[in-house]
């Protein structure tokens, strides 16, 4: 009884921490982004969240863990279960941790409409996104879906939760088309600085802690200290990452940019939250700084795709989502694969290709859901909205006005920015 | 033994999380007030911290849980007790997390302040409330006092902490005066914006996190994993809170407001404080929705009253406070009220009036005697200060300048920023 | 086997906690320089903690806690132990703890930086510090090393993380020179105010969550509760600390400095560092008190000795360090000391001058080893780099651009701002 009542405990803090990453995504996107849209990029995060917990409360959760199929869970709607039969995590424990992680997925994909997207977007888009696409996705690796069936392995959710933003995020983005600005008639990018690093180092910092929740507390127990190990995971390829990427973008360029090498911390983390109970720390090292190396080279080239990604979304939670899922298919250990029950060892454990195949096709699976029925949802909206994105005038005077009628730094707004100038 | 330590383990992690809420009023408060007064706002959170601490050590600890008799405990006063018997939360991790409450009231109840109080003025007051005030209170419900010993219900303290810090900080408002340029002579109201919403949406994210430690600890045990349902209701009144407050305003005014949204989300939270514990996750989203949809009317009542409330606590902390407090008497369940020995079910679930009239007993009484307290005693001051109010030209300087001698943001005031204009 | 898992998840818990201590460190550091700079102060955290992480990782860890002599230890280089024997902490979750520690130490030395050292001099003493610094006078108290032996106390690392931060700080900024601007040809100095006073304050109340995991967490252990004892003191001596700085300042200058404030909070955490699990909750108010009065003549003291210190770390952490070590000494009690097998009691509880001699020695050789390594390295890099300053144009069109190439706030940089004028 104890030992469990221990394990509730644990998971809980970790809920805590998953929240408290939403406060470092308030600053990452509003420090990533221009002033004059920076109390509605704050402001919609929380309704948000308000709105993505509510549809969570009612079908998410159901669609995930209810009873049903390989592709769907059909029962448990609008939870309500105060019990507790001293086995396990309690459902209201068990309940909370995992529609924080929805509630990430839904954060990571609104980066996919900064800076442009109508508020009636957001609102339709959280309760769409929120009930239709990250509850399958969830369901077939976390629920009793056909990933799970296969062994597929993702510890935290490099490809549940990190992928499946970045891809619809990918299809908002397509949509929404560049901001204003961001590509010249020659083709060529702009870079549309965001207006505070300190937010943006700040947020970083507030993930990496939110992260030891994120990852340690996916162990749903604390059985052997094991959170203690993934913790250590985690702390290692989040710091090689943020190494990789500020010498990587060094040398590319020769500035030490402070952006780039924020994201190389972010990258290092979203690269081990697939492999983090599965690898050794040296591995660790090894995931953390090729996500950081990726994530610099991902970003120019969407540059070059002419696709906008205003809070670099599809580079650190794409790009490195997916490095993520695939490096468990490399590094995964046979202690920690197969030893606790879950999956194959990797390619370099004498795996063969056997659990690389499984991460790959869980990568193409999820990510082309993501992709698709975000963008055919969208599509619709499109229509139904009289489009998805503000006006150019609007956009020029920033969304703060335009959405909810004042500045978010109704001081710092010069008569200049009042005109977008 | 193991799950005694257990129950200290989560309560102090509750103390952690509810510091950390006063991190979240650094940024609300100053997010939602002006530049030049910013420095100010911040850096008296963290003296008058100081100061309260100190003073519930001295004495406010002791006038709550000290024997005495049904208004106020009277020993244990410059707390110092390191034993633990093996039984319950050890002295001092009980001593740390009520400690916590006591300065959350304060701060609620410095909302009243802003803007235009005396330094003097905050560290007087901040040894008379942590004093007079909130102890008294506090012991009524949660000590061996009157109202306790009626069975009123507060979870975590709609009415100790929330009620009583706004219902201090109407008196305050009061006497006070509202800020200059907040009245037009027609007695229209104008909108005094605040500078930094960006600030105001991290801090009500930060409030929101602390918030799982103020109601979930507030179960002061692991038993069952009760908690986790505990936080399941914050989150879901919250959440219901923050959609309500947006979707009222947008109804009412044709825009989305972001400040009144975040309040809506704080509102949730308020309401859900006193039956947190009680009611069933469908009824924490009604106490919520009720609340967000409540804080927007009591916001323009407040202005149409002409009453000043810069930081709106008297709507989310008081308005919403009472309605929280009231919404046990009307949703608590048998199993959660009377099932575990705690007061009577409510209205809708076959309880009848009783605790009802309870509640709202208790509501009259702590709001009274926390508004007649405050009144008086900031009377008292006011004339020992020879005013409470700084003079108009320091107020149009700033608190920054006048009460500190120094900008919280010297490279941000422009020339016009220096003299007020 | 309960309890030790308990004890395992209260100190990783404490992980967290540090973690969210480098969010005050980047807040805090940011708040107390200038916009020019404040994108390359927070961006430089979280490089310089991912180098700092990997080092420990590397050999840090080995030379504390391996098997090597009173010195040094020689073992455990590259950590990768994944296992748990089920007795005390895992070593996973000890690591990462401990890893904690030294990047606050290497935060605060880079203190001594501020605004005007090179990128690569960032870059290179991370490591160096990280290797060959730290984990030297780690080793020496908290490892098998001379001092241990000898029954220093230093609960959570007044000497070991503070101290040691501090002194090499002190090299570094005299070798670095004060910036430009901040002494007059007469020899007085200028105060160079931070750009953001909300910044500085919530980093504080950071700082302040986060002690009570560096502070509290430092019993490794759940036993009889303990932490909560340990944190009571922490508490009170913030808090002393704060409200003697404030009221010290005042009665000095006529003002209630905010920064000088703020200071006096973190001057009351610094002093009950070494002393929080040895004193009594009223020595623990007087230590605090001492400290927050102490860091306001120290921080003069330091102006007038010509030497810069822009973030007042050597006020804080240095000149307060000591004293919260020597306080061990002095307030020490018998139950907490020889009652529980660490040290001697203090000379105000009869111990005489055994534990105060203790402390003086482990101070002044801590401090000097600190001091003595960092400025040779310094001197040895000098040369090495060319310089460890940028160019003064470079000091003056700020690091952000020099060293990173663009301004952490693009969008409030005047054209005035970007010449530096």
């Amino acid at each position: 009884m104890e030992i469990v009542l221990m394990d509730n405990l644990w998971v809980i803090i970790g809920t805590f921490l998953v929240l408290l990453m939403l406060g470092g995504f308030i600053l990452l996107e509003a420090g990533s982004t221009r002033m004059k849209n920076a109390g509605h990029i704050a402001g919609k995060t929380i309704f948000t969240v308000g709105i993505g917990a509510l549809v969570f409360w009612a079908v998410g959760w159901g669609f995930i863990y209810g009873e049903g199929n390989l592709f769907i869970g059909l029962s448990d709607f609008f939870f309500g279960d105060a019990s507790f039969d001293g086995e396990g995590l309690s459902p209201a424990v068990d309940f909370m941790f995992q529609m924080m992680f929805a509630l990430i997925a839904m954060t990571i994909m609104f980066g996919g409409f900064a800076e442009r997207a109508k508020l009636s977007a957001y609102v339709l888009f959280a309760v769409l996104f929120s009930a239709l696409i990250y509850p399958v996705v969830a369901h077939w690796t976390w629920g009793d879906g056909w990933l799970a069936e296969l062994g597929k392995q993702d510890f935290a959710g490099s490809t549940v939760v990190h992928l499946t933003g970045a891809m619809a995020a990918l299809a908002a983005t397509i949509i929404l088309k560049p901001r204003i600005g961001k590509f010249n008639k020659d083709g060529s990018a702009n870079d549309i600085a965001g207006h505070n690093q300190v937010y943006t180092a700040l947020g970083v910092l507030l993930l990496w802690v939110g992260w030891f929740g994120f990852n340690g507390a996916s162990t749903f127990e604390v059985a052997d200290a094991f959170f203690g190990f993934v913790i250590l995971n985690t702390q290692l390829a989040a710091a090689a990452g943020a190494v990789a990427a500020m010498a990587t973008v060094y040398l590319v360029t020769g500035k030490a940019d402070v952006p780039t090498t924020l994201n190389g911390a972010l990258a290092g983390l979203v690269a081990i939250t697939a492999p983090a109970g599965f690898v050794e720390p040296w591995a660790a090292v090894v995931i953390g700084l090729v996500g950081g190396i990726m994530v610099v080279f991902s970003m120019k080239l969407f540059d070059r795709a002419k696709i906008d990604d205003p809070i670099f979304a599809l580079s650190v939670h794409g790009t490195v989502g997916v490095w993520g899922t695939i490096a468990c298919g490399l590094f995964a250990t046979e202690a920690f694969s197969t030893g606790v029950g879950w999956g194959a060892p990797g390619l370099f454990y004498g795996g063969g290709f056997t659990q690389l195949g499984v991460q790959t096709l869980g990568v193409v699976a999820s990510g082309l859901y993501a992709f698709i029925v975000a963008f055919i949802i969208l599509k619709i909206l499109d229509k139904v909205l009289g489009g998805l994105r503000v006006s150019e005038e609007e956009e020029i005077v920033g969304l703060d006005l335009s959405e909810h009628g004042s500045y978010g730094y109704p001081e710092s707004m010069t008569k200049n920015d009042k005109t977008g100038a």
